[in-house]
């Protein structure tokens, strides 16, 4: 059972803002592309066309806290952990690191609380987890959490 | 039949990169929103979740000159044209003008074709344009599309 | 002094995701374009070109609790109060109500955290707010926060 | 001197709009990455924040036609082409190709036109392009840009 994953991403020149940095709202962007990575990784899909029930994954709260800002061309590595798995919902921690040769420097922090819905008479309602993807993922070690 | 809409936006700071100026992409959401401005304006929904058949509009097409740079604050007006009305799609002609007080620049153009289509099995498929929606909407005169 | 201000916004077809709802980095525009209509309002900008010092506000927190999803066309009321003054940051508090006619739904909540900062050799470095900001500015009553 | 360049990018889940497929603009985004690629590829930056003079590339002309849609979790290969050098622009031609396994299906093909400025009085002015960058360049063969 997996608990964690790792992606390396590039910043693009439209992720900046007039500031010459990343703009607060593109956090969540390459967090969510650490989050679909890691599915992907387990062979499951954050938002599948083909499952039944169908599922998807929406936010119940987010949040990011920001060290030092990042740049145009920065190499900013996305480290995901399972923070929590309850019956419904997951919680994950982000941590994220410029990335400069053999230095690292943590520029920001993470969390994010996403429910597991299907849509009911096309609105979304929680359901428990479906074991195909409960049975993949565990909550990290809490001394990889502090 | 209505064939011209005009919207005003003030450039907020997210839409700026780092070169302190309107991303290019951008101007492609501001003409969006002229569009859904304009479908709403006639009763009608770019993307009603209502409609039977379901009708969408995706692009086939789309472009944009770039006259003047736009600033974080800047008032911009979308004005929208109908260019062109066939069976099938929809072509639209955009001019975008910065408004300081009295004075009005125009700061880019833009052109946009779109295709009406609906979901047959879950893929798109294009049709003629609704009636409901082709009785509202007519080419602009050739005068105001030079 | 000044300790709220509401903006209304329409939702964009381009604020959407492929889930049929406001994506949730979404938010961080709807609370920032709050926050820069709010400056507005009391005649100072987020990011003015002439003041001097250049003044910047990055974040340095936020976070977004949702408690239902927004679709396209939607109005959503976006609710800004000041929660806290220190020296150098300003925390906000945001509301954000769905409106449809006289109906009211609260959908989300969110809180900023911005610190103000200038430009010293190329690098941000955090200053106490100017006096000709900090005044017109004050934390909303208590009451209002909970 | 290099004429062509290609990357590969997932498709994001913030990518896509309520019509299941990528919004329009995010094509714009796309090519842009492989501009940026293309540079670095050749020890530029499309925005160094070292050189002098400082040297940007604003767009003037940007256009795509879409063939096909493309989805959440669909690689695209986006592939430029330098289609003509001029003394102050550069056009780009774009292929966007959808890649399933050994399968490819062109979904687009896009056209940037961006001229050479610098910064002069706080206001972009164009440039010969610098022949460090001149030199490294060239449009491609003709018989590749049909």
């Amino acid at each position: 059972m997996a608990f964690e994953y790792k992606i390396v991403r590039r910043v693009e020149f439209g992720d900046t803002d007039m500031a010459g940095i990343v703009h607060h709202a593109v956090y969540f962007h390459y967090m969510e592309a650490a989050e679909t990575a890691f599915f992907r990784s387990l062979g499951l899909s954050l938002a599948s066309r083909q499952a039944k029930p169908l599922v998807g994954w929406p936010r119940v709260h987010c949040e990011c806290d920001f060290f030092a800002p990042l740049q145009f061309e920065d190499e900013v590595e996305i480290h995901l952990l399972v923070a929590k798995k309850k019956s419904k919902t997951l919680t994950y921690a982000f941590r994220l690191h410029q990335l400069k040769g053999p230095e690292r420097r943590e520029v920001a922090r993470g969390r994010v609380v996403t429910v597991c819905v299907t849509l009911v008479d096309g609105r979304m309602k929680a359901i428990k987890i479906p074991k195909a993807i409960g049975d993949k993922l565990q909550a990290a070690p809490t001394r990889l959490l502090v």
